[in-house]
C-alpha cells in the first residue's frame, strides 16, 4: 500500500487539502494518506522546512512527500521531484527541502513538467491540486520519476545543524518555535554534560529533563528532534523571552 | 473500497467527528474517510454550501458525502439523501446542497427516516453520529437509497454562479472568504481579457496571476475554484477592504 | 484491519502527530488510524478524560486507544496499557483513563516498559513517538499485552457521573465545555420530566430540545453524551454565565 504524506500552508478550513486527497484517491485508490501539517504560517517556507526535517525519517521507505508552501505559485518557479535512498519528495524549488537534502543521498531529481500526469485544467493558484497531487498519485501507481520531466542536478545545501561535541563557543539561531512556545535551536550536543546557552541577555543551562526545572523556570535540553530547545516547565519560552525565528544564540561549552 | 467524505461545523477538538468516524468504521470497516472540513463557522450553512461545491467534483465516482451544518437539529427539519449521476449526498434539508444540486443531474432523492439504519438511541442534538453516519455507512455497504426512506421530489435550485463572456455590467456578491482573506465572488469569466470589479468604492482590475501585482496591492483573478477572487499578494483582501460575506460587487466588461 | 485511535494535546501544526502515525504505519502498515482530538488544552488531563469517555463506546471492538496528555513525561510516572472487555488503552498513569475505567470490566493491565517494543532512541520529551506509538502498533500486529511489561493491579476509580431518577437535591459540577460554549455537567437524568439546575445565581430549567428555547436564552437538556448540558440556542453558555471547569451546580428534582 503506497503512502503519501502531505505538508502545506492551506489550513483545513477551506477544503483545499480535501481536494488534494480526492485527486489522489481518484488516481490511486489504494494510497494511504497522512497529514504532516497544514497549519504552516502562510508562505513561511522555513517552518515547513524544519517540520519536514523533523518527521521524514520516521516514515516508512518509499513514502512520497508532497510539500506545498509555495509563494511563487503562478510565476516561473520550478516544481521538483527528488528521489533519495529512502523516500520521494515533491516541492517547489524554493529551499523547502534543504534541511532534508543536506543529509540525504539523492538518487535522482527531475523538474515536474509533464502535463500528461497533471489534471487537465491547471489553475494559476492551486498547483497542490492540479500538479502535485496527481503527479504524486501517479508515482504511487508506479510510474518512473523521469516520466515527470527532465533530470535536474541539485546543489547539495549547506547543513544547518551545528554538531557540538567539544569545548568552545558556538553561534546558532532559533530555527523553529512549536505550539507550546518551545524554542528549537540548531545545536545538536553529544557527549557534553555542562554547557550554557545565551539568548538575548539571558543565560540558560543545559539540563536533562523537564522534571529538573521548577514550574515557570527556563531550561534548555535536548528535545524530541535531537536538537537543543529552550523551554519553560508548564509555560511558554517564546512569551517569556519575547523572541522570534532567527534570534541569534551563543553556546559556551567549558 | 467505498469513500465517505465529511463536512461539518463540529471542529476537531471535542471528539464529535471522531465519534462519527467510529460509527462508520463499526458498520463499514472497509470505508476510507476523507475530511472536507470541520471548521465551518458554527451553523453557517452558506460556508458549507460553497466549500462542498468547490470540492465535490474532484472526488471519485460513488463517493458518499455527509454534510452536517444543522441549526435545525432537534426540530422537525428533514434529512435528505440525494443520488446524482456521480455521487450521493446526505444533508439537512436547509439549502446546504443548493450549489451542487443547481448543476447536477439528480437521479433519486429520499427523506432519511428509516430507523433500522440509525443507531439505537437517537439523541436530540447529535444526528451526525446517530443518523447521518450509520445511514451513510449502510449505503457504503450497498443498501439501496430507497431503503432509507420515501422518495421526495426536490425543486432544482437557482444557479448562484454568473457566467460572463461578453460586454456589459453585472451585479454579484462575495460568496466565500478563505483563510488567506481572499474574497471569492460568484463571477466566472470566459474569453474576456479586460474587466474591472468595483467593491465598495474600490476598483480592482482583473489580472492573470499573483505575480502581476506588487506586494500588498489588490488584484482580481480567476481563482482555483474557477471564480473571480479578490486577493492581495502576500496579504489579506478581507482586512484591507473591511468586507464580509454578501458584500455587493459590480463587474464592468468593456 | 486493526484500528488505532489517537488522543493528544500535541496540536496538528508541529508534525508531532504525523510522526506518531509514521511510526505506527512503519510497524503495522495495515492499521487504520482515527484522530479523536489533538486540541486538548496543553496538559489538561481532565479534558482528555472526558473526551475519551464520550467517544470510546462508539469504536469497534479491539480498537487500541493511544492517549497522550502527559505533563509528567521525563519523570518517573508510569505508562499503563489496559485491556477491557472491548478495547485496549495506553495512557500515562495520571488519571486520564478514570472515567472509562470506572464503568469498564478490566481484563488485564500492565506497566509498559519492555524496550523491545519501543523505538531505539527514546527521547525525554516525546514518548508519544518513542513508546506509545510503537507499543500500540506491535499490539495491533498481535503481540500479547503482557509482552509490554509486568501486570499491575489498578484500583477502580470512583464514578463521576451522578445518575438521577428520583426527587431530591443533588450537587454536581461542570466537567467539560465544548467549542460551542455548551457546559456539560455530570448529571444523567432518567424518567424525570421536571427539574431545575442552579449555576451561580442563575436557575435553568431542564428542557427536551434546542427548539424549545428562544434565540439567546439559556436551556438545560440531555446532550449527545447522555449528560445534562447547559446551552444557549445559537450562542455560548460559557460566555453568558462566565463559568469554567469545576463550577459547582445544584440540581433540584421536585
Amino acid at each position: 500500500m503506497p503512502l503519501i504524506a502531505l505538508l502545506t500552508d492551506f489550513g483545513t478550513r477551506d477544503g483545499y487539502v480535501a481536494t488534494m486527497k480526492a485527486v489522489i484517491q481518484n488516481i490511486c485508490p489504494k494510497a494511504t494518506i497522512i497529514d504532516i501539517s497544514h497549519d504552516i504560517a502562510p508562505q513561511q517556507i522555513a517552518e515547513a522546512r524544519f517540520i519536514l526535517w523533523s518527521v521524514y525519517n520516521y516514515f516508512p521507505p518509499k513514502t512520497i512527500f508532497i510539500c506545498v508552501v509555495d509563494p511563487g505559485v503562478g510565476t516561473k518557479r520550478k516544481i521538483i521531484a527528488v528521489k533519495t535512498k529512502q523516500h520521494t519528495f515533491l516541492a517547489p524549488d524554493n529551499g523547502l527541502l534543504d534541511l532534508v537534502l543536506a543529509e540525504s543521498d539523492v538518487k535522482q531529481s527531475v523538474i515536474v513538467q509533464n502535463q500528461k500526469y497533471f489534471l487537465k485544467n491547471i489553475s494559476k493558484t492551486f498547483h497542490g491540486r492540479d500538479i502535485f497531487s496527481p503527479a504524486a498519485a501517479h508515482l504511487a501507481n508506479g510510474i518512473k520519476l523521469t516520466s515527470l520531466g527532465p533530470l535536474i542536478s541539485l546543489e547539495k545545501p549547506q547543513p544547518a545543524v551545528i554538531n557540538v561535541s567539544q569545548k568552545g563557543d558556538y553561534h546558532g539561531t532559533v530555527i523553529y518555535i512549536d505550539r507550546f512556545g518551545n524554542l528549537i535551536t540548531n545545536f545538536r550536543i553529544k557527549k557534553i554534560k555542562e554547557a550554557e546557552l545565551k539568548i538575548k541577555e539571558t543565560i540558560v543551562y543545559i539540563q536533562t529533563t523537564y522534571g529538573d526545572a521548577n514550574e515557570g523556570k527556563l531550561l534548555a535540553l535536548t528535545g524530541s528532534s535531537g536538537l537543543i530547545e529552550i523551554a519553560v516547565r508548564n509555560g511558554s519560552a517564546r512569551e517569556m523571552l519575547h523572541v522570534d525565528y532567527g534570534t541569534p544564540l551563543q553556546l559556551k561549552v567549558k
